[in-house]
């Protein structure tokens, strides 16, 4: 434990309840101080981040029961601001800003501050074929990645999270998941946007298949090389934010599945990144306890919640600015003369 | 299901993500309406009413490592803005109201427009001895904690929680809830402000002889009997102040152990009150789980809160907000032009 850390605790325990008593709430202050660097830390501007592409796979319909457009159409959605994270962004006072990372559809109609057209390509490719990333294409949304954060925190924001939007993403989170943790493809791949029975074992085999042709086996440590054969380009973007977000020194609010998966691959490039994190909830996405559980990470949330977007993030921010508060706010025993246990 | 019920569901399942991709807010959503009897449920005006009062047990020391005065401490921290639920209710936009329902301490000093100065005599008399409460306090407890609730009512409040303050009162609790539920009492006595080891094991073997010289199994049915023999002023008004938040058709936000038990012992005199009511945290006091699980309850946030004051409640707030405004302002697949699944 740091000096900080001893500090933080202490001024805890001196606060008006039995010690221990507010529970993860605690561990979340003392956490957010550490990250902040002092023992009185205020999150400021906080920022929802959604980065939106799509994957060539999605056109194939093997691993996606909506099909590849409603990509492009819930971009639209949010830049009108009717998708669930405008409306929990709207709610719990979080800043918003879209990505377009690789979207197949124009947004050049689009000038909204709060829009960032930063397509690379339309897209990855159907990565059944072949690479879904060029090397340069990789390079490119690392970049976008890198300067997005940059300039938001240049905003002075200091605690962000980020989201995600692409019909078929689910997969390659899948498959990057299963390439680093080395669990089986089974555990990692699940429902997600709703592929049961018949559709979830065609998705799970075109998965396996997958894995096979790129033999992801032997690239476990080679973060950059897996995202180049079987990633995306909003999971790419994500995982130089988180970067970025680290090397800002921000509060970085994990999402649901494939948040988390973009944070496994950016952990594999420099693990310091997860020092920064807390993770907002447990998602009902198959992989996602196990992935969590890979972290050591204890997530805030268990809503059951199973839409990306950022959503989970966002509906945990209200436990951050409740955390922080009981550390800033919350009188001493001595403060409030109250007695302590005998 | 009723109609309206379907039509809840029906306008859920058209918002633009999967069909239960919100997870546990999708069921907060249609239970809100259900309670609030509207397709476009709105929270209005949210409170939380802390309830505080001394128990006569708590002189003796057997059964609370904190001493007595904490409770009149505390009020007087609740009063200064400087507790956990004060700064949790700025943080989320919820009003506080601090009842003092029979504190050991004279607060006619006080004049605060937050503060219901409408103590039951100085708390309850020592239940080892006798009863706890006269029939008549008891009367005048509900008389109060109706018209309490009634009162916020009309001011348009139409979300309420209840919390409570007073040392001693996880026994009380314990009590009533072991029988009403026939549960023993070891699965309902727990650590409360911290009693562990010998500590714990005083606590429990004091109940246990309090529990034989009520012969409180014979009083299961008879909820004002055994809150007369048992119970707490704070848990006698909050039981009233659930009774009447019904009889109101307000949505009832259920804090912790206590809070439950007090719900537990108002469901025994009018079983409907669990229609208007959500549950807004599972507690680390140990009989809460089980309590929730009699119930039928499943609450909204795992945070191992043991704290009471209503701060389980306050902190699940933001979600109920969330549900309402997504069942309010999200798009539909139509309004937004998205594709619906293949």
């Amino acid at each position: 434990m740091t000096a900080l850390e001893s500090a933080l605790r202490q001024k805890i325990d001196n606060k008006t309840k039995p010690p221990g008593a507010l529970g993860v709430l605690e561990d979340l202050a003392l956490r957010i101080g550490s990250i902040l660097g002092t023992e009185s830390p205020e999150l400021r501007n906080p920022h929802i981040v959604v980065f939106a592409a799509d994957h060539g796979i999605a056109a194939t319909g093997l691993v996606n029961p909506y099909p590849m457009e409603v990509t492009a159409q819930m971009v639209r959605n949010f830049l009108q601001g009717g998708a669930a994270i405008n409306v929990f962004c709207r709610a719990n006072g979080v800043r918003l800003k879209v990505v377009n990372a690789g979207v197949r559809a124009s947004f050049d109609d689009v000038r909204q501050e709060d829009f960032i057209d930063a397509p690379i390509a339309a897209g990855s490719a159907d990565y059944r074929l072949g690479d879904a990333l060029t090397p340069a294409q990789l390079e490119a949304t690392f970049a976008s990645g890198r300067a997005i954060v940059a300039t938001i925190a240049d905003a002075g924001c200091n605690c962000i999270g980020f989201g995600e939007m692409g019909i078929g993403n689910t997969s390659s989170a899948a498959l990057l998941m299963s390439a680093i943790t080395r669990m089986p493809l089974e555990s990692c791949v699940g429902a997600g946007t709703g592929a049961q029975g018949e559709a979830l074992q065609t998705k799970l085999r075109t998965l396996q298949e997958v894995y096979a042709f790129h033999r992801l086996d032997a690239y476990a440590g080679d973060a950059a090389r897996l995202l180049c054969q079987v990633g995306g380009a909003e999971i790419a973007m994500m995982t130089a934010a988180y970067l970025e977000a680290a090397r800002q020194g921000m509060v970085i609010v994990v999402d649901g599945f494939i948040a988390t998966a973009a944070l496994l691959v950016a952990s594999g490039i420099d693990r310091g990144v997860l020092r920064h994190c807390v993770f907002a909830h447990s998602s009902a996405e198959r992989g996602h306890e196990a992935l969590l559980r890979h972290l050591n990470a204890t997530p805030l949330l268990q809503l059951g919640l199973r839409l990306g977007e950022g959503t989970g993030a966002a509906l945990a921010m209200p436990l951050l600015r409740a955390a922080t508060a009981f550390l800033n706010e919350m009188a001493s025993f001595e403060s409030a003369g109250v007695s302590n246990k005998s």
